[in-house]
């Protein structure tokens, strides 16, 4: 299972309960010509050998594949503009596109859509240094506005995995969350504006760098992690950060997580404005991590219940480390933690982080596994993790080889209330899956907490919506997809 | 003009070309008996005399009077449900209310609509000091949240000049900014979840404490900044800061608004984390204040053509002081700017913030003033004054009695790239009048500024959206809000 696949199953096989829709008009000749009126040579790729697409119509995981054989990569909003309102009346169905880096299927086609990649659009369009406001094609790639700001004393106010594949526009369709966002905040607070084509082919373009606009509905809100079912994204306007000058980091460990939450109330106290993430490990993902990393020392003398990953970043180092000192020593000596290990330079700090990131891929070492990403009240956050384990082991599956599950884990982003539960696998199996869903659904949804709390929904949850939203808020959802896209031909087969 | 007036003029006279919608009902005895089959004692007023209902029915400007007979004062999001989905089957038109602090008409009757009064919702519904999350009832005053918050050690994510009216869901249905948007981010950011009730009297309730969530469409955005339109919120979810161990506060004296953007951008940089306010005056904003604040000592030597306020908050006062010294110094050696003056104590801090806060009742207190609440790129942010400015004094406006202005002055918060004007005047003229609009809200709609930053529409601004909107925009703001609100029944005559 770790190996990689050439080609994930077809979608439309995989699930064939799912069909297409009828009413979606079969691409023909005539439409291509139409394109081929106003698309150059590389703003269309139209094959039907499946090789040729397969990076555009095959998921980032290798889940999900379509069938598309019209690949658009329009270099202007004008362009979208003249594909969509052609798709709309011609009942086309379309499949919006940025860095195809998304866990959920949603940016690659279910049947034969239309994939609109936001690819060639690829420019900067504009930076204020003084206001930090930062304007943008949909297409550019995270990476290269992080390294555009970055030159220009800026920081893009979040960063993903995934940074060097996905695209903005992807990053604000999919209200991405990532590492920045308890010091930074949401999108919906980040983003200033956005150039939006609709279904119809109309621009409703309010990427202005405007900081405050009272002047009516905030019409933008709607589209951030929206995943392209309303209208495609093409401009994004956002907030950029100042460059912090510092960056700092600890490594700590815990006994029980109510201490966890407690050192977490010291940070937001102590280390208030500073504090930019405040990451936690459970027991398992480290003694995962310790066999992955094998021949990296890890920080600690002694293994905990609990790790916890502090960084700050501020302007001014001496003041930082004074803070973090004062922390750890208090933390120390009230006995509300173990021990800690305070980075002494950039080298350090990257190897503590190291312990965090690479949870995911320890977890992943041992065959494979189930992942679920999920937000709770931060009281409950960790329950959920102990309730899948509990499970697993009355039902006697977790355990040395032949069992099948290697550990059940859980670590996130506290600061969030988000809980990324991880477990390891030797194979899948039924019997795990059937333990495990839809139990972990239904226990968030007794929590009242998120079946999705970064991820987003895309073909993977749109029939798990239930478990995190009310009938009433998802027959809302159904109206507004139907208000704004009437024919139903953006992203569909997803959603809501 | 400055005395208060015992009433305003009545609306309906003052705007004669608004009609009263025929298509709604007129309250008669059955509908009352309805509403009094549910409701007690305390939660209903009738009367027909204007005095007994004038807080209710007279906006705080006393610019706006409507004549209804009718307040309802609901304590529970069930019966405001009740209310609503009668008023909606019986075609009774509502106008939502909170506090009744709004500045543009919003949140009082135009003719005869039934009230819906919030206060009497004004519990504090839930508090956790791990994460910060905090609930309440619409209704709850400002202030008691503040006090609430500020007893568990957090603050209230944004402050206001009405903070002891003003009410929590009033300030979330006008997405109010204020002082600390520079620091801690639009409501958009930091509202969490919302309770509403729909005009059919349907409960959308997603008053959760996650801080992510991506399910499906994030509808409680379209709700905050829609001045109950579309819905009427009933409990909101909002995500408090720790509250800061350190307040200072600098006041700088400069000579043009170039500087003014350079020591900004210093600000960013230097103290980027602990940076809390970076307000602006210019010149006549602070002549006006120094003739009204008369015998309080002017904390700069000299006049200068602009001035700044910064202030800082953060977790440890020896280290913000130290931060803004060195800033200070840095900015005087560099002759960046001419002169400072850093608070030395609470006091100092305290005068420092009246003379920014004694700017709007100074102007005032010449007879009157037209005021303006715009944004605008950073770099045009003054122009729109200097504009102004040029043309009063070309039409031989400004100057001594007996000419009409005092002064036109411009000041507000650079960091959010928002400028109020006021033009102080001796009295309200019909040429002054017509020199300023429709030239304000042009000169700001060909800089594609915002015809209204932190205001909102209400039934001022109602007719000039497109100077900041487009056609599609204003198109689509109508779409919504019939969707959401067929029958139109929810505060008409205003917003779009």
């Amino acid at each position: 299972m770790t190996k990689v696949l050439p080609t994930a199953q077809l979608t439309a096989e995989a699930y064939p309960k799912v069909k297409r829709n009828p009413d979606f008009k079969i691409l023909d000749a005539d439409d291509l010509k139409f394109f081929q009126t106003f698309l150059d040579n590389d703003e269309l790729i139209h094959s039907s050998i499946a090789e040729e697409t397969a990076s555009f119509n095959q998921d980032w995981m290798k889940k999900y594949r379509g069938q598309s054989n019209l690949i658009l990569l329009p270099k202007s909003t004008e362009k979208v503009s003249q594909i969509l309102k052609y798709c709309n009346e011609n009942k086309l169905a379309v499949v919006p596109q940025g860095g195809n880096t998304d866990l959920v299927g949603a940016s690659v086609p279910v049947f034969d859509e239309i994939i609109l990649s936001l690819r060639n659009m690829n420019k900067i369009r504009d930076f204020n240094h003084v206001s930090g406001t930062f304007k943008c094609d949909a297409g550019v790639v995270m990476r290269d506005a992080h390294k555009f700001l970055h030159d220009h004393d800026h920081i893009f106010p979040l960063d993903l995995p995934s940074r060097n594949n996905c695209q903005v526009g992807g990053v604000v369709s999919t209200n991405a969350g990532g590492l920045n966002l308890l010091r930074y905040g949401s999108l919906h607070g980040n983003v200033l504006g956005l150039e939006v084509v609709l279904p119809n082919g109309e621009v409703i373009s309010n990427i202005n760098a405007l900081r405050k606009d009272n002047t009516g509905y905030d019409l933008k809100q709607l589209f951030i992690g929206a995943e392209g079912t309303i209208g495609v994204i093409t401009g994004v306007s956002i907030l950029a950060a100042a460059k912090p000058k510092a960056l700092n980091a600890i490594f700590i460990g815990i006994d029980s997580f109510d201490t966890v939450q407690n050192l977490f109330l010291k940070a937001k106290n102590e280390l208030s404005e500073i504090l930019s993430a405040f990451e936690f490990m459970d027991r398992g993902s480290i003694e995962c991590t310790i066999e992955y990393l094998k021949d990296m020392p890890f920080p600690l003398k002694n293994q905990h219940n609990f790790y916890v990953l502090i960084e700050t970043s501020g302007s001014m180092k001496k003041h930082d480390d004074e803070k973090l000192e004062a922390f750890l020593s208090s933390a120390l000596e009230t006995k509300l933690i173990s021990e800690g290990n305070l980075a002494k330079n950039e080298e350090e700090y990257n190897a503590l982080w190291t312990w965090r990131k690479s949870v995911p891929p320890a977890c992943n070492s041992y065959g494979g596994m189930y992942k679920y990403d999920m937000s709770l009240e931060l009281k409950d956050l960790y329950s959920v993790s102990e309730a899948v384990t509990k499970r697993l082991n009355a039902a006697g599956l977790i355990g040395d080889a032949p069992k099948p599950v290697v550990k059940s884990v859980g670590y996130g982003h506290v600061g969030d209330g988000n809980i990324h539960l991880n477990i390891a696998v030797r194979e899948f199996t039924k019997e795990i899956e059937n333990l495990l869903e839809p139990f972990v659904y239904e226990y968030i949804a007794s929590k009242r907490g998120s079946i999705s709390a970064e991820h987003g929904v895309g073909f993977h949850k749109k029939g798990h919506l239930h478990y995190s939203r009310s009938d009433i808020e998802i027959r809302f959802m159904k109206d507004i997809r139907k208000h704004y896209d009437p024919n139903g031909i953006l992203n569909p087969y997803k959603y809501v």
